[in-house]
């Protein structure tokens, strides 16, 4: 049994008292999920998947490494491997040049994908079939016209499973859900098949769409592609395991407390939170609905900053999302130039002064800011600002309905609470709803920091604030991710505060020799604690080291294009 | 006693039960009153004056235009007359050009500014003094450097006193706020002053900014300059006398029910509701604060669709206030050209269905329809969509935390609720407070609508819906406001879609021997009947006619440079 660093006693910090899950009743329910697993297995076709004797039996028990597996795999041709490790920038000029076809473009990526799903479970559902026909569509659109169908024509692309498909069940990893079948397109994903892409994969997310983890009890766990014993992240983190392992060029996940960017670190890819309001959650499975404290965005993953300006720039300026959901700003994307280093002023956060980070983050930091410093870029200490009242308010506003709207999705299935359900149930006051009054109020105190926040960019001339993207590298997260992320701070912030954020990868992995415990670290609370023990070197070996880039609200695009310029810097040698 | 149509047994709607009011607390709080009023008159220079004797000493009985007396009144010179009636974009050009001098400009506004004040009562503070000083700073800036100091350099702008200003008592309309003094300017100050705007008066407002109409405790009512038995709308009613009045050439209002577009529709201008988050409400008081349901904003109250472009851009733009406040978004305001009739598809709401309008607003509804389609403009008739459910859905989102933060705010000074405050107590549910999760529920039932709304542009083609600001013309507001506004479904329905609608006149305004009352129509509800019975056709006489210009969410450019083309075809004889 390896040692994972659990938290013991968990339970004594559960606020939630009513757990609304029925043993008797979920039996029922038994029945429909096979069947839904079943439709997952027959529509991952045949050709594509290795026998089953390739993939070890003990992948929850010993560490094993997907992407190494897929480096290396005679299973997928050359080019297979080829095609799936291009940038989208690159497919999509391959594509418009003919260079390549859609088809072929889509079927080593189903290939791909189909196998990191044989070692991953990130798979909510496949649709290859479907995918291969619209890609022979766009073939013969392109072959017709010489001209693309839209700025994503043949691009495969992931998307998280709670986002409605029309004619698809939408479950968003409730149980009860599995009756949902959408009549329509989400907006993102009617923008998406206007602008060309194909989709064919949606992915895995935890129950309650409220882990940093990605575990539910119709899929199971998503396993990370670097170490199969650590989390995938969550809730995007099907989305964080199919485009790390590249089973799609780029993907779809959304976020309301570190959902795109805990997956997009803890797999080793690019990962942006928007600003809200910038891509649409119209037509998404969620407990937010009508929810706007804290409010939801979805957003990219992918290999390269420059692969998320391309979507970005496609999704909104072509795919004008607002001219179906009111809630999106006609707010064009800019192109915004990579910055001259000199240019840029950078205030690292080592600490938050709440949750110390773990060994190999604090290096990733310091390495960070020796190269940013070496190219010139400016860089100051980040002096933790209001960040105990920021995780206050945000995890109380969590919960401000006193976990009524989770409590209705979950019931009706009776489906067991998994742990960290029952850790996200609790944030906050628990299942004591607040008054209307009393959520104004920490929506004031929210704008409060907001304030703080913009002023301190504004005044200390701050261009973007890097920080841990959680206290550690993946954590580990078999026995249903009880080890799995508990402190949200370092993401949640940045939500509260509506910030745009991309997590980038340092292109430095986590190593337990240069990665030592200090065991003479006193933590300074029960939360800080429970993530201190968790840091067990040898578990963590070869986890990416990924960390944020955030900006000023709606400079979206400034953060972006610094992170091309930061994506170059770390690959300098030096 | 004039018949003002008041409506009979009101109490009857009265949805509040806890009236906060206390008559032995109050009677503390009049010498406050008493000492502000007397700072007002202080700060009102007497050589602007005009003797009390040409004051009628039954405006409140007796119809009086102040309009017309500005004309003819030989205590403003012909240059006062002259600069009062300039364009904001003319003078700007005058002052850049050192054509005028900020001083002149400013002494001419004050001046008539004061007299108006005189029969309209619209000023909750004057700081005259101060203004000048800034004037001649900003004349020795220009001579010195060649410069202005910001594209309002040197215009006089008027802002409803709820707006927080550094060092001076800002109460929003409650008497217990008499004891606040910001210390820092809100947002909208501070971009004002750095672009040069010249600020000298302060305006009225009703007590707990929620009428339709202004008049409140402190300052009383404020009379229509056009009719002085009228109302000057609200809640931005002072600075629909003022600016109607041309106490100034621009002016500042907030609007969450429509308290920009009723008092400019009263007062015989144009107003922007601008869409949410272009303009800051930052640093204003109100009963709102963490409230997001139905989410109130600030926007220009002015005479030329021009000069609302022109304020719009220099205060986005130039004033650049999400460096101030994260709430606003660094969404350029985009250069639109007036658009070519024959491009533009306009839906005419006659009658929304629930409240039919008044004589004078069909009447001109109907001329619109004409002169618009002569001009080439495309016009289709608005059928009524989701209208009794967007009624229900805002007048419920007000009052949802159940009066709370109102009564809160009233409390402290026990004031009396005047008739229109209990009637906005009475909204929806009144003094029952709902649950977040109810809260939620109408945020959910109000997407459904905006979503239906934006279907309805796309998919109709249509760029714009012109419809009736209020049922009638502005209504008599004497006696309290009892008979002032109570249906605000013209209005709110845009607060609720956060759609920009922009109020203009029509160049038309109420004659009763045209606009004559139908005695067979039969009320569809208490609240038609209601409205009906205040339409006493003699009472109205020479009242602007003005309408709501909406169009798509963000695309606030677009109607506003659309209002320019309305203005032309509207002075079109035909």
């Amino acid at each position: 049994m390896v040692d994972i660093g659990a938290p013991v006693n968990i339970e004594s910090f559960y606020k939630f008292t009513d757990d609304v899950s029925n043993p008797e009743l979920f039996e029922s329910w038994k029945p429909k999920i096979k069947a839904y697993l079943e439709d997952l297995d027959k529509e991952s076709p045949a050709q594509y998947k290795i026998p089953e004797k390739e993939v070890p039996e003990d992948l929850d028990e010993k560490s094993f490494s997907t992407i190494e597996y897929l480096k290396d795999t005679m299973y997928l041709t050359d080019s297979d491997k080829k095609i799936t490790e291009m940038s989208v920038v690159d497919l999509a000029k391959n594509i418009t040049s003919r260079k390549l076809s859609s088809v072929e473009v889509m079927n080593s990526f189903a290939h791909r994908a189909i196998i990191l799903n044989q070692f991953t479970n990130f798979a909510s559902q496949f649709f290859i079939k479907e995918a291969m026909n619209t890609a022979k569509l766009l073939d013969e659109y392109i072959n017709n016209t010489g001209n693309v169908i839209g700025p994503l024509h043949g691009i495969p692309i992931s998307v998280k499973e709670q986002i409605g498909m029309a004619g698809k069940i939408t479950h968003g990893g409730w149980v009860a859900w599995l009756d949902y079948i959408p009549e329509e397109d989400a907006t993102t994903i009617k923008v998406l098949k206007k602008l060309g892409a194909v989709l064919y994969v949606r992915t895995n997310e935890p129950q309650t769409l409220m882990h940093l983890d990605s575990n539910n009890n119709i899929i199971g766990r998503t396993r990370n592609p670097y170490n199969s014993l650590l989390s995938s992240g969550g809730s995007s983190g099907g989305e964080g395991a199919c485009v790390g392992g590249r089973g799609s060029a780029i993907g779809v996940g959304s976020d309301i407390g570190g959902s795109i960017r805990a997956p997009a670190a803890f797999c080793g890819c690019f990962g942006l939170r928007p600003s809200t309001r910038r891509i649409s959650t119209a037509g998404g499975v969620s407990s937010g609905r009508g929810q706007e404290s804290v409010v939801a965005v979805e957003g990219p993953l992918a290999h390269t900053a420059k692969d998320i300006d391309y979507f970005m720039k496609s999704y909104i300026n072509a795919g004008k999302p607002w001219e179906d959901d009111p809630w999106c700003m006609p707010m064009p994307w800019r192109e915004v130039a990579k910055p001259e280093p000199r240019d840029v002023t950078v205030a690292i956060m080592y600490d938050n002064g709440m949750v110390k980070p773990h060994a190999p983050i604090s290096r990733g930091l310091k390495t960070v800011e020796g190269k940013l410093k070496s190219s010139g870029v400016k860089v100051i200490k980040f002096e933790p600002l209001m960040i105990e009242e920021a995780y206050d308010v945000c995890h109380q506003l969590y919960t401000c309905d006193g976990n009524n709207a989770q409590k209705e999705m979950l019931k009706p299935s009776g489906e067991p609470l998994l742990p960290l359900t029952k850790w996200a149930m609790s944030m906050g006051n628990g299942d004591k709803c607040l008054s209307i009054t009393e959520n104004r109020s920490l929506n004031a105190r929210r704008d409060t920091i907001r304030a703080a926040y913009n002023k301190y960019f504004i005044e200390k001339k701050v261009d973007f604030v890097i920080s841990p993207t959680y206290v550690g590298v993946a954590p580990c997260a078999i026995e249903n991710g009880i080890a799995g992320p508990y402190y949200w701070g370092y993401t949640s912030l940045w939500n509260l505060l509506d910030l745009p954020t991309l997590v980038a990868p340092t292109g430095l992995y986590q190593y337990p020799p240069s990665d030592l415990k200090d065991p003479s670290y006193k933590p300074r609370s029960p939360i800080d604690e429970i993530e201190q023990n968790k840091y067990i070197p040898e578990l963590f070996r070869d986890a990416p080291i990924c960390l944020q880039i955030t900006g000023r609200r709606y400079f979206d695009e400034e953060v972006v294009s610094f992170g091309e310029l930061f994506e170059e810097i770390m690959k300098n040698k030096s």
